[in-house]
Order: structure tokens, then C-alpha cells, then sequence
């Protein structure tokens, strides 16, 4: 993976965008390995991947030349630097699958993240987390207004970009939810918007569907309700349990959160209402 | 295809079912080609498949002879003779894409039921339907009641044996779907039971999945809320409108419609309470 | 459907390709609907959707226009006009699950063709085609020369832009290959490169894999080695015996064909040595 | 999961195998919780699960008692007792995907095996291996002859039912291979028969395949020939470089390898000819 700059955009759709950003990067040089667009009810959100060695400034120069361009297309913009890894502080209860799965993903660098801490309201991943070399925090949730207080401060103290909810059963307060748009990640056992809330496998089950699924999404303050990042399912027969159910849902829990993480460390995702724009 | 027959059971499960009933079939010489079972909560389900010439007798002699065995262990039975094909009555609106599938299913064999005709709200499919040689009719619904009351006189008349909603956008009055459980099917055309009801492909546009599905399902007096027989989903993204939604939706939904009505008129779907079992 | 421009583009790689292409839409006014850029090899490769009516002028004068700058980075381009249908030949043999599937697309405007005429070294399918009002023509097969000879003038004749074989089990003379390259598109029911030639599912039942599938590609003069534009595969087991791997195959070749088409219509498809770049 | 015996069967297929099986069962109050048959060929092949508690003697007495039917059926047989975990050796070079999966399922007790020793031609897994409290036994591999006696003393040593190449990039000698038939398993990086032996990856990148696989079969002394247990695809486009397709590559072959793995420690999985039946 070389060194690149990543250029995203959303703006009130115009004539002209498209040519206004290729002309200044080509003008300065930049060679773009990778363009997106996408237009949606007179919006336009834009990705651009460029070399950074094509460039003859850093990110830094790169902002403040772009700002007047910006500023003349109404632009939301952010320039991401592919030096500087998202750091993910993720939250866990008992069930690790998803947390095994991140865990393996950074430590052979496919998933090229910062993990400056976990936290959980159980004991029981310490030593696995421990072996990474990465801090272990217990938090206790029988106050649960000042457990979040607590899990809210570890999250700055630890400068944290994104919280990823891998498996976190508890429900976050909407306040929270609210200071963190955009920044915090759920996977959920179902294939919403069905079987939102508690024991989707087993909601699943009763209602005797055909396929189970599993959904990462960012986490608003209406429970499972932010926009979806990435979804799948699998075929399930009436001969499964609700135990097979669980099992079958591990691998596709684990796989969704991985696969929707990585298009929101590389940029790829872009929030549009209660939507997602995601450039693949 | 040999002529086999296909027995279906369903009793409160106990030790020797199988038993007994492979060897009430193996002393008359049967000669068993496929066999399935299940247990749900105490009940035991059951498809045999045996071949109709390694019997000594017909299908009325082999009902004779196994009723004092399904009395003993309270059996719902069935046995259909793979001879006789199931007659299925098709509804059909102004969408045809279920519809044509069908019919190509059946002018090919694949699918080996007969279609004893063809009733819709609308004229648009006349030719088409007459083109295969089977009677189309029209019902006009501006009175509902006396169109579903000609609806079931069709279906009796033409002695139908399952009625196919193959996109009939109308919902069947209660007393209706009260009259024949377990013998009208419908596809709808959303990953049940998300986007029940009106618009499922606008729904789902709205909300921001990342696939969208159907489902095949036996209609009962509750909307979109019966029995599950199949279902599957397809990928889209952002880029995707509602109009690529519904081109989408159209192969899937012809595709699970037509897996059903298979697995339903090779006698392989038991209903269990409001879930199904599917012998594959 | 908007009236719209199809430009795509192949070139060597360097900087400035998307600004000089997009400044050249825009200093016109030009509104892009869709972009979509690929490098591969030092090779550059664009496909810009735009709106006829943003423009000034007709295709004729953007020509015109854009000529200069595609000399100046020594472009191979074309320009598709959205109100200009492709004309595909289709050629078949028995097998008719393909062309019903075109057929139905094709007169429900999914897909947006003409279909000058039918050819195929059967009469079977004489009375569905002409059911359609599409031209059916015959060609004897007894001698092969002749009737290659006879499929290209009549290609010629009704002007087709792309030869569609749709389950036609006859091998192209190389010659006939050579002379429409990236113009004859084939269905081949396997997963290729497995199963290679006659009789793929036979071949892939005696294999026992546990999936099988079809492949859509251009043909050349090496026997199902063609650039592959689209497959898929799905889930097969050890009860499914070669007719029921025939059947399944139908409803994925189907599929794969339909989708691969689909790509090719809307200029999406841009040969890259002995593979495709598909801009979806 | 209760404690079961499980009883696979293979045979001359003839009327009343099963009567006779469930008829023996059935005799000594035995509760069979699954049943599955197959016919190929002339050959019956069967599979059944039985509840311990239900049966009035253990696994021996059941042998004891059942060998005179299995005998008059001309049977293979055996029994399976769910309190005897299979023993996995699991062989490793570099690549711990597959490794990483295997052990995380084993200490989670989905997988219900023994993992007696990990078997590595490099040191790096190590320490990873040694956190799981299994001995980790490196082979050196410049004498090949000597390093796969030394697999096999261990393999003996280790009591292995079973021996897992989890990325094990050396290719077993034929005598090896020969010496356990139907104990070998491997996970090949592609979907089989494309693309055998090395670097499957970049031939299906360069052939411009629209999916890649992974392919869990049983080892025989032909290369990547032996009979496949389980297969699947995942898509990709032409955006993707050969390391793209390994990272996705990575995710299909662990899940083939579990699920694999899992059918054939559930025995789930029946040697016929150079196929498998895989009773699910």
C-alpha cells in the first residue's frame, strides 16, 4: 500500500465539480489511483485516492490550497492521510468472535488500524486481549450512567477516531450516541430492520425465515436505526436450532463488522441522511 | 421422473416411527428413493419418496394398508402420486415476470403441474396466456366481495389445488385464506418479515439495506405473515434507485416463487405452526 | 431512462487524463451522470455517462470536438448514444431458456435492444419467436462452411452490432471470430476455466464440486477462452444428479447472460488484453 | 450438543436397508435425533444419530449386536461415539489464517475436536500456538524424506485421526497420502478443478475470473485431485490485484476449511469413488 491522500467530499450537485477537483490535483501534479462519485436528491459526494509522492506538498499545504475551491462549492470535505492510522477503540462483552476476528486483522496488518485499547464490562477477554499487548479495561456497568461517563472519557484519553461495538451488549444513551455522529459502529445479529433489539437469532427462529443476516451500522440515538454500512446473510433450513442459528450468525457477524470497518478506515463511507454512500 | 409416491407425515414424536414405517414399506418390496425426517417440538415430520412399480398395489391399496399404522401413531398423512399433477389456479396483476417464469417452468416440464387457468384484474396478459392455450380470465374487482367470491368459484370449478398470487396486488379478504390453508401461495417482494405490505422495494430504498430479498410464504388471514416456504436476497448499493431495486427484485423474485411452487408441488413443505418444513 | 452520452475511453496512464476529460464536459456545460476510471498496466481506462440535454450539441459535433484531446493522449474512445439502441443477433440452438429470458427483457424494455432476427439451426423455436414479431431464420448446418458463410452475411444484412449465442451448440470457425472481435458474446455453462468444451455438467458431476456455474465472454478463436465478462455459480450437493445440475444451470446461465448483456448494451464493457473491465 | 452415537453406512443398495437399520434401532429403544440416505451408483450410503441415553448398552455392545445385520448387508460400517473427540494434527507453514480460525473454534468449543499438536516447516506460529497450550513441533524441511517420516511418527505418536493442512505449502509424498486415505484434508486456494497447484491466485487473476474459491478436499497422491468435501465463491471485479483477491481469499478458505472440517468430525462425510457425500 503506498503512501496516499484520501479526498472526500459532499456538496450541492453543480456542473462543473468533477472538473473543478481533477484540475486542481492535475495541476499540481496528483495522480489519482482511485475516483468515486455519486449524486443523490441534489447532492453530490465525491472520493478521490491520490499518490502522495505525486504531490509536491503534504496534506497540510494540500488543505489550505484547497480551502478557496472548497469554500466555493459549499464542499463538506476531509483530506485523510494513509499515514495515519484510524484508531479504533473497541467495546466487548462476553461473546469474542468479532473481537478475535478485528484482533487478527491488526495484528497482520490487513486491517491497518490503531487499537489503542478495549473495553468491557467482563473479565473474561483479558488475557487474549493481553497477548496482543494492547490495554485491557474492565468497566463496571452497575452505574450505568457513570460507566458510560467513564467509557465516554477512556475514549478521549485514549484519543479514539471510531468506537466499534463488537458484540457490546449493553445500549448506549442517546447523549452519547449523539456527541460521536458518524464515529461509533455497531454489528448487529440480524438483517435489519428486522429483529431489532434483544435475541434477534431467536426472533429469527419463531418467525421461521430462510436466511439470517447480520448488520454493521452506525449507532444513533434510535436503537439499531443509523445507517447501514454493510449487510449479508445465509441460508438457514428448519432443521437448525436457535444454537445453529448463533453459530452460523458468528461467521457472518464477524465478517460484516470487518468488511463495513474497512471501508470506514479507508474513507470509503460517506453519511447521506440516514443512509450510506459507500464507494467500493 | 419415475412414477413414485410421496408420503407425507406428521405425528407426536416417540421411539420406532421410522422403523415402522420403512417396515411396513420394505415388507411390500418398496423401494425407497428419497427419505427425510424432522422433529420440532415433539412432533415428527416425514417424506418418503418410493418407487411406484417396486409396490405390489396401487396408490388406493397402499392407503388401505398403511391406515391402521397411521392410526396407531396418530398420523397426518398424505400420500400423492407423482401421476397425478397438482393443478395450480395462477393470479396474476399487470406485473408478468412471475408469471412468465411459470410458464415457461411448465411448457418445458420443469415444472410438471398443470395450469388449468389463468385469472387477473387486468386485460394486459390475455394474449400472452392464450398463446400457451390456457384460459385467461378476467375478474373485475370494483366490487371486491363478488370478485373473491368468483375467484373461489373459478378456483373450485377449475379444480384447483394450490392458487398462485404470482404478483396479484390484491389482498384476499380472511375468509378467503381462512377457506384454504396451506394451499394459497404468494410471492412478495421483500426479505419477510421486513417491508410487509405497499412498496416494499420504495421501503427498503429508504431505509438503506445493502440487499433486498422475497419471499415465497402461504398466505394466511394476517398480511404477509404466513408460513415462510423460501426466500433470498440480492446485493445493491448506493448507486442503485428504486428502479434498479424493482429490475432487481424481479429475478429474485421469480426465482423464489419458483423454488417454492417446486418444493410445494413435489410434496416437500409440512407446515409446522407458522413456520415450514422444506425437505430438500 | 434520461437521453444520455456514453464516452469510454482507453489510453496510456498519466496525469491529468480526468481533469482534461472532465474540464472538456464541463467548459460545455456537460452534466456527468456517472464516472467510472481503472488503471491496469500502465493502461488507463474511463467511462463517463453524461446528459444529453446539458449539452449544446449532438454526438455528431462532440465528436468533433473531443477528437483533438483524444489525439493528444492517443486515445482509443468511443461515443454511445443512449437514443441509438445495439442490435443483437441472437443465435440458438434447442436450448431455449436464454432466448425466453432475452425475449422477455427484450419486450418489456429491461433491456433495451433490438432484436433484428433469430437464427438457429433448429425449427423448434420457429412459433415463439414469431410470436414476438421477430424474424426466425433457419440455417442448414450440414454444411458448416456454408452455414458460417451465411450467419455472417446475415449479421451483416440485419446490421447487428453484437452476436449473442444463447445456448447455440455449434463451434465458430476462428475465422468468423477474428472477424468480430468483442462482438460475439457466448454463454458457457460452467465455471470456466473448469469444464472447458462439451458437456460441462456431466463433467462437473463426475468431478463432484460443490458448486457449479456459468460464464458469459467474448468469443475468439481459442475455444472458451474468450475475455470473461461475467459468472456466477451456485450451491450444488451429492443428491443432485446431472439433470438437476442441467436445470439449476439453466436459471444461472439465464442470469449470467442477461447481466453480462446488460454490461455490454450500456458500453460498460471494455476489453484489457485477454480480460474485461466492467464499470458497474 | 447430548451425547450420541453416530452410524455411517455404506453398501449394495437393495429394499430394506432401512427398515432393517431402523428396525434394529428401534428394537433396543434407540432415539434416532437424525437420518440421512443416498443412493449412487447401486451403492446406499446412510447415516444415523442416536441418542446414548436411549439405547440400554454402549457403543461396543451396539458393534457387538449390530455386526450380524451388517454383515447380511455386505456394510461398511462404523460408529462414531460424540464423547470421543477427533484428534486433529494440523499442519502450518506461514500463512495462520486457516490456523488461527481452526484454534479459535477449538478453545470456543464449536469445534468439538483434540488439537494434539501443531506440525509447522517455520517457526513463526510459535508463540501464538503456545498461548493455546499446544505443543507447537517444528519440522525441518531440507531433507523432504526424512522431515515426512518425521510428520508421520508424529502424526502416530500424537495418536492424529486426522491431519489438517492448513496452508501447508510442501506437497505430501504419494506413499504419505496413500498411508491415511479419507484422513488427509486440505484447504487449496482456489475453486477446484481451476487452477491447481501453485499460486492459484495469480492464475485466476490473470485468466480474469469474475469469482475466486477455495476448495476443501481429501488428499490422494494427484495433486489437488482427491474428493472435494466443500467449495465456495466469492466475487470480485477487475478493480481487484492478485493481493486483494488474497486478502478476500483468506476469509473464503477458513470458513471452506470449518465447514468442511466440521461435516467430516460430525461425520458427515462418505467416501464415494473420487466424490464425497456430505450428509448435512
Amino acid at each position: 500500500m503506498n503512501h496516499h491522500y484520501t479526498l472526500t467530499i459532499s456538496c450541492p450537485d453543480r456542473v462543473g465539480i468533477i472538473a473543478a477537483v481533477a484540475g486542481f490535483i492535475a495541476q499540481h501534479g496528483g495522480f489519482i489511483v482511485e475516483a468515486n462519485y455519486h449524486t443523490e436528491q441534489d447532492r453530490f459526494f465525491m472520493r478521490q485516492e491520490i499518490r502522495a509522492d505525486s504531490l509536491p506538498f503534504d496534506a497540510g499545504e494540500f488543505c489550505r490550497r484547497f480551502a478557496p475551491l472548497a469554500d466555493k462549492f459549499a464542499m463538506n470535505w476531509q483530506l485523510a492521510d494513509s499515514a495515519q492510522n484510524k484508531r479504533l477503540v473497541i467495546l466487548v462483552s462476553r461473546q469474542d468472535h468479532c473481537l478475535d476476528d478485528l484482533l487478527y486483522r491488526w495484528r497482520t496488518k490487513e486491517l491497518r488500524v490503531d487499537i489503542p485499547c478495549v473495553i468491557s464490562n467482563h473479565e473474561d477477554l483479558r488475557s487474549f486481549v493481553a497477548w496482543h499487548g494492547i490495554p485491557f479495561i474492565h468497566v463496571d456497568m452497575r452505574d450505568k450512567a457513570a460507566a458510560f461517563e467513564r467509557i465516554a472519557a477512556l475514549f478521549e484519553q485514549y484519543r479514539g477516531d471510531t468506537m466499534v461495538l463488537a458484540r457490546f451488549m449493553q445500549i448506549l444513551p442517546p447523549a452519547l450516541c449523539q456527541r460521536y455522529p458518524g464515529r461509533i459502529i455497531n454489528i448487529h445479529h440480524s438483517f435489519l430492520p428486522s429483529f431489532v433489539g434483544a435475541k434477534p437469532y431467536h426472533q429469527a427462529y419463531l418467525r421461521g425465515v430462510k436466511l439470517i443476516g447480520a448488520t454493521c451500522h452506525f449507532v444513533t440515538d434510535e436503537l439499531d436505526a443509523g445507517p447501514i454500512i454493510e449487510q449479508d446473510t445465509v441460508r438457514i433450513d428448519h432443521g437448525d436450532t436457535v444454537d445453529d442459528l448463533v453459530r452460523y450468525g458468528r461467521d457472518i457477524e464477524k465478517s460484516v463488522l470487518a468488511r463495513g470497518l474497512r471501508y470506514h478506515v479507508e474513507n470509503r463511507v460517506l453519511v447521506c441522511g440516514n443512509k450510506t454512500v459507500v464507494f467500493k
